[in-house]
């Protein structure tokens, strides 16, 4: 359960409901941001729930939220701002998604991120974010930072392609996606970057998370190699609970036994995340097959079962990417895949198992 | 490397045919059947292409094929019959799929298979069939030989089953899938069923496989909990290989560490399986999610990557069914799911993957 | 719980029996075999227990037993003979083992089974079952009848391999260990072999279970790729309650995604099957990693964590095996295996942990 | 392939290496530290290696070594002082471990770190140190930075629990082994700790790798949940590379479908990892069951298969631990698994398969 308190609230209001909640007995976490949060999550929450702290002075919201996870699981109460609310505004839906920079995602339309997996030379870029604008897409998607498993592999262009690829982004009126690798690059990339992404390898790094929320920037934040669903929530938890609401999931594969793909792309995992939370999903069919002949075949998948989109690994000479060109598709087959989702997309939406679904 | 004989070549022009083959420098298996056939599986295949069996008198046709499978990847040499061919027919798509009792699967329209886990008492099992029926289904799907963990548990009713799934399905008009534990059972399940289902944890009875290769009834082959693809395509071989050239692969999700769903439903199998075989491929998404709440959307997903149709639990009263009754959707949901696979289907077809593939 | 009837009861003692059961509100199973066994599954089997049967006419045992799998998990009942008695005759230790012609497994000494994967020529058996009596070798273990992927890998000798088999172990001294791959095999194999092997692709193969569990020869249960310890003491339990006792257990590492080694070899079920059941455990260490560089270290540490005895690949000529020869080692590593086994048993013994173990 | 230049070298004779590596077909990456080394990663190293590097002028050693990662599987070349021989000093064992504050690690004896899982209150943490050194431990272990699932769970006791776990482990005369989180943290931890730990979850943080390879301090590397083996080593390879060769693995168990307990502990790995590297390896028996009564049996079980030592969660009142109760044992078991070790290592040491093994 989460208590939103009014920007306004003094520090006695605060007192009072802190007193209010340790009389019914459950344990918290107070939060301070915008506004001071109060996360309830242990003991008997029930019994906190009709405590009356709704109506007590304030208060904002009293936010019903499951388990360990209760941010990003949380629903807004009857009457109130809830959490998606304050993100994305009074007027539009609040039950799923956000804006970034004016683009909806985890709305009704579809949302496509698109490019290299390491950022190249300043015309290789503006030629691929030309072919993703062609296309269709969002946003561009470029790694300057890179985390490989050998140290003697290319680590990435650093802040030098965060420079390039952003002005291959703007070019052609594109968000640009980025990942960093540790806390100390959030704020270089954050003067370049739209949506900063947590790859897989640092889903389970906490100090990164917690850096991450404090930004205001948005977070896209990648499925860990062997990650339950629910450790992914609880990853998002870290980021929603520092005061960073904006957090985009992401699909990518999951590690098995089969060989015959690079990773296991869990779409198993869409409907179960759309159950539990209202932060919109994308699907990655580039790492979650890691053969381009499979890319456009998975990425139907991916919306039919219900992504908000598409991250994809897209380069004009796909067999010279710098990395990752097994997995990498050609400006061609991008304009296929993305006609292809909206086409699926148009053929009916899945419901929305979330707002169905009852929370306690 | 397969060489098809004729069903009227004699002994002695079989023993030129190996004797060529000899000298080209590759492994034989001879496969005896309406026709004899000649696998070449190891060794220079190149070179026993290039042999000239392919104008030797006696020989029907010669089917390039891979690896370790050749029958189930083989593709027809250009103006001959191929293996798919003769499953189906001269004059219908060659490529892919085949019929069952005038069905098409694997061809240009969808095939679903519903019904209950386990066969029930027969006024339930013909209620569910008129609403598998009317859902638009082409197969009822009923188990009479359970496979259970416990053997404590309801092991199925046996032959009474069948007659009374039989007596269903042929009321309202659908073809009857079933599964068979062991040999022994074939012949009986073979006097009331259409298709013969191998479930999961038989996939690697290899001496369940062979029997059923010396059926002529078409074979429904689950994917193993822990199979890798290549294994799957092995297990289809000893089907072919022994004389049944119609093999349905079906994927029902495979064993991670995720515990939100029973099964990871490995969708990637589809264009996978897609571009190596012309098998038909169905996709169960109710093992594979093993929650109701899952079953549509993965039933889209899996339609929009590829799947050839689906395989379904469905019960008039989910809640009692006599086993998996967490999995099963009632039949407005199925009705749910055939109109959605219909309509992704007519957002457009995957390209078929196989018929592109280069194949050595 | 467990209800042993006296060889000797009436069907009315019997009928005394289930009526009171059925007042305890358990559900039941009754098992013919030299004796009638009730095995009550379900509903209040505390109330069950408390009920008196004990002591009730024609009544041998009570054994308390857990969960789904009551006879595999059962104790005997203080001052009465329990399963394993029943398998070991009444003087020797009654919590753990059975004896095989008067070998012990699950005793106090350690069961080496080895040979070659598959049955070769009489001379090269001869030579290895020499080599595996030379280094201390319980068993002599070879495949007749050969579970394959590819339906055109070599499948066995057969029977013929069996009798090769068999005159090898007899010349030696040696019980003899083969592979039986379904429920025709039975009568044949009996003739020749000691213990019934399942192969791990066999584990849920439910036909084949049963049928052994009406065989009075001794079965070697590997558990499959995948199976989870649950569901294997499931498949124990299907040939125990089917009437024969004495199951022995085979760890040979399950599927994961290392690939280093052929198999991720789990000997975490050492301790826990030790704990959950009477059942002896081997492990093979040969299938377990896949490569015979890391045979020797991984037995070590499958004695070291409590496994009763090893099953192990050995060859006079390794790399010329008919099949798994990677994981094949020589006769004088057979030695030092053999030989630092009993070193690290003499090094003191695990504890018990089943006999510790509460079962409710 | 690594060459490693004299401390003396000048940038001319440096230059004078490169240039001859170049013309052998090399790729290189030159790494600053007390001296230059010069990795060769990829092309043609057996040129590279008859090429006469060895011979020539500021030129101190040219190692030997596989793949990726040169440097964790390097071994040294004849007559010239090795990578371990510089972390180890020149008399003693140069092929496999290294000395920690003068306790060897990897050597002939064993090493033993044992501690709660977080830093407990000083009274409490002074009475579990005083039960490690009774118990013949080498090091305490107690986390102060922990890495949680939840962000609302206890995430340690920071630099105050540093000073307490310090003065607990000086009374006793223990090493201290503590986990950091981040970069940020390392300065603070090198004043307390002897081994800093990286955690599973971090494993593939390279930015926290690198910078651990700055320090002085050894570092315990934890296997990542789903991390291969080989991912295992190149993340060693990045603390190595950048100048720090004390880097000790740690086993801890991997992610899998088993359920019976709370991950699988893969033995396998240490004899894998003692063929291909000199570094040494603990195991961690304590996560790699996650329950208390499989501790004992694991520990003798890693020994026995070549660990040169153990992890483990010891508390004086285990269900009383701040974390991972389930899993902590207690310190009469401590000794018992102690003595256990020892008596395993007694009865034969495991033979060093990485002297014996062939690397390019």
């Amino acid at each position: 359960m989460i208590v939103l308190m009014e920007p306004t609230a003094t520090e006695g209001q605060i007192a009072d409901v802190v007193e209010r909640l340790i009389a019914a007995g459950v344990s918290m976490q107070r939060l301070d941001g915008d506004r001071v949060t109060i996360a309830a999550t242990g003991g008997n929450t029930a019994a906190a729930g009709d405590s009356g702290v709704d109506g007590m002075a304030g208060v904002a919201a009293v936010i019903a939220g499951s388990g360990g996870t209760p941010m990003v699981t949380a629903r807004e109460s009857p009457g109130n701002g809830g959490v998606a609310t304050l993100a994305t505004g009074p007027a539009a839906r609040p039950e799923r998604g956000f804006q970034v920079r004016g683009r909806w995602i985890g709305g009704t339309g579809l949302f496509f991120a698109a490019g290299p997996c390491s950022v190249e030379d300043p015309e290789t870029m503006a030629a691929i974010a030309a072919e993703v604008a062609a296309a269709g897409g969002t946003a561009l998607r470029a790694g300057a930072y890179k985390p490989r498993s050998s140290p003697y592999s290319f680590q990435g262009m650093g802040e030098a392609g965060l420079a390039t690829a952003r002005s291959a982004a703007d070019a052609h009126g594109l968000l640009l996606v980025s990942e960093v690798l540790d806390a100390t690059q959030i704020p270089i990339a954050t003067r370049y970057v739209d949506i900063l992404q947590v790859g897989a390898r640092n889903m389970y790094n906490t100090s990164l998370l917690r850096e991450l929320g404090r930004s205001r920037r948005p977070v896209l934040l990648k499925r860990g190699l062997a990650a339950t669903i629910d450790e992914w929530l609880s990853a998002a938890e870290y980021i929603v609970s520092a005061g960073n609401p904006r957090v985009i999931l992401c699909e990518r594969g999951i590690r098995t036994f089969e060989t015959a793909t690079r990773n296991t792309l869990d779409l198993n995992a869409v409907p179960v995340v759309r159950e539990r939370t209202h932060l919109p999903i994308l699907v990655d069919p580039s790492h979650g097959t890691g053969l381009r002949t499979y890319v456009r075949p998975m990425a139907r998948a991916a919306i039919a079962c219900g992504a908000d989109g598409l991250l994809i690994e897209v380069h004009t000479d796909p067999d010279r990417a710098l990395s990752d060109a097994a997995q990498t598709i050609d400006p061609l087959t991008l304009r296929q895949v993305i006609r292809d989702a909206e086409a699926i997309r148009a053929a009916g939406e899945v419901d929305d198992a979330y707002s169905r679904a009852t929370i306690g």
